[in-house]
């Protein structure tokens, strides 16, 4: 059995690993997966907030460093930060699975798996699918649906001049990760750079900040931190034609960043600012807000860090520790095959 | 220009490619592509009906016998035929691109150009999406998105004993257009296996008749044909424990499938029984609405036959037009890999 691959149990056995009971998340789903298409029903004070995203083996992920079940994790994760962004919540998805014939199954069920556990954890239905085979990579593919009331929306456009600066969590870990994983093997996990590789390969989306600060409606513009905080602070900051000054001290960054920066003989600043794959939220809003912000953060579990100030001027500085003053860099291009 | 290919243009060059003016084609979209995750409204009086799936070079297609427009035309033309089979209208797409970095920008541009026109026919807006580089074939996802009322979604169950059995167009074109494929080289347009290739290769939905046998709560269950006849007719069969009794004679056959079978020798109705990607509507209703079906189809430009009658026993069969009553072959599995 465990040498099985999924050649042997075809398309209905794919769709089968792969399904989750719709019923068991809740969700008004009027058709379930098994139909042409599924239905689903949101009261007319919603509307429908949708995303998509593939993990790609080889580029995104490889099976000789990362478990099954977290690549399945981090397809939904980084799928439910993007709906955390717009401060909306997440409610169905659907899958999309290229798996080559000589995958064993026991590799799909454990990718399944880690999907099937960060939809629960999320209260998402998968109520679709589809799989194929593919003479090539594992190819993962998620559209999440979530719902939100359109008041509560919160999208990259609004910042206003003065309006300071909010990123959750800790910047940078993922970058250091993606570092450590290209060093050498993966570390063990009593190992202090193994949190970093933890946050590259099996990242946290903050869903109930984003529904939260969605909520209370205290929130100028919003995005997640995916391409590195550098290049999506910029995606708040051009559509108004504005600029801003970071505060190099005040950027959240983790105690295994600092020492793995430390143990390098580099600064964290410039690593937490290029970034990459955060999986942070990063928004503008009223400084007066703040501490309702900090309050209602803390109520979601989520650790919350004032870093800048929205200016009239076009440009994005960076106050370094020093008090020097520096062009903040932008990130890096995503799409480039990676050499890893 | 014309050598450039996919890793000169980068991923933002990618997504502009992809990306269709949601405004042009209406549909209420409150966040456009280009957030975090895109935000469309339905009223109260619908639900959302989604489906997704993938067309993967080496798999589904091949570009040296299918021109990149065609690949981006079937990969829509599917998802719509899914949504036509629960008597829905598409309206969104979202679509996960996963492309070669060598792959010329020019293959790019005419799939995404198929892509456009067949959801421009349909009024389909493309609010989302993503693009990865990939060590390996393309990958196309698309998610379709439709709407329907409560009372109009047709599903695979509710199938009644004396039921007529009903399906569009023509069956086995495709199957056929498979055999012609992998035998030689594409056909010319002026070679009468063409319409079979092309059937194969460009399939058209019933989008129009799907919404109208909606409207009209005439139907009792359906589905599209996408795995041939003698498979999907159980699929409105078995949810019931019901059988039928097909008429051989009243198989809707092209004029090019009877040429092709009769130059190879061979009678159409098992290349027609057998089928596969027809993309046609087959669907279970009362025989007493057979001139409304005829009439409302009529109005949609599709044409329609009348093909069997739903049995208590649960066998299905086939009267050939010898007379002979023989056991329905179930038809092919999608998942091996395709050896053309």
């Amino acid at each position: 059995m465990s040498n099985e691959t999924v050649d042997a149990i075809g398309e209905d056995g794919l769709i089968e690993l792969f399904s989750i009971e719709a019923g068991s998340l809740g969700g008004k789903v009027i058709v379930p997966n098994g139909d042409d298409a599924a239905a689903y029903f949101l009261e007319s004070k919603y509307v429908s907030v949708v995303t998509t995203d593939s993990q790609v083996e080889g580029v995104h992920f490889d099976l000789a460093y990362t478990p099954p079940n977290v690549v399945g994790r981090k397809l939904v994760s980084v799928n439910v930060s993007d709906i955390a962004a717009m401060g909306a919540a997440s409610r169905y998805a659907l899958l999309a699975v290229s798996i080559p014939p000589t995958t064993p199954v026991e590799t799909a069920q454990r990718i399944a798996l880690g999907i099937r556990d960060v939809c629960k954890a999320n209260g998402v239905a998968i109520i679709g699918g589809n799989t194929t085979t593919i003479d090539g990579p594992i190819v993962l593919t998620i559209t999440l649906i979530g719902r939100a009331e359109p008041s509560q929306l919160v999208r990259r456009r609004g910042t206003l001049v003065g309006d300071a600066i909010f990123v959750t969590g800790h910047l940078g870990d993922a970058r250091a990760g993606l570092e450590v994983a290209r060093a050498g093997p993966p570390p063990s996990a009593d190992d202090p750079r193994y949190p970093l590789f933890s946050a590259l390969i099996d990242p946290v989306a903050r869903p109930r900040a984003g529904r939260k600060l969605g909520e209370a409606q205290l929130v100028h513009a919003m995005c997640d931190v995916s391409d590195g905080f550098s290049r999506d602070v910029r995606r708040l900051l051009e559509p108004e034609g504005l600029g801003a000054r970071i505060e190099g001290s005040a950027l959240p960054i983790s105690d295994a960043l600092r020492q793995y920066a430390e143990a390098t003989a580099r600064s964290p600043i410039p690593i937490a600012l290029a970034g990459g794959e955060d999986y942070e939220l990063l928004f503008t809003a009223d400084p007066n807000a703040e501490d309702q912000i900090q309050q209602l953060c803390a109520n979601a579990g989520t650790p919350v860090s004032r870093v800048g100030v929205v200016t009239a001027r076009p440009d994005v500085e960076v106050r370094l520790p020093s008090g020097e003053i520096v062009e903040l860099p932008t990130g890096f291009e995503h799409y480039v095959p990676q050499d890893r």
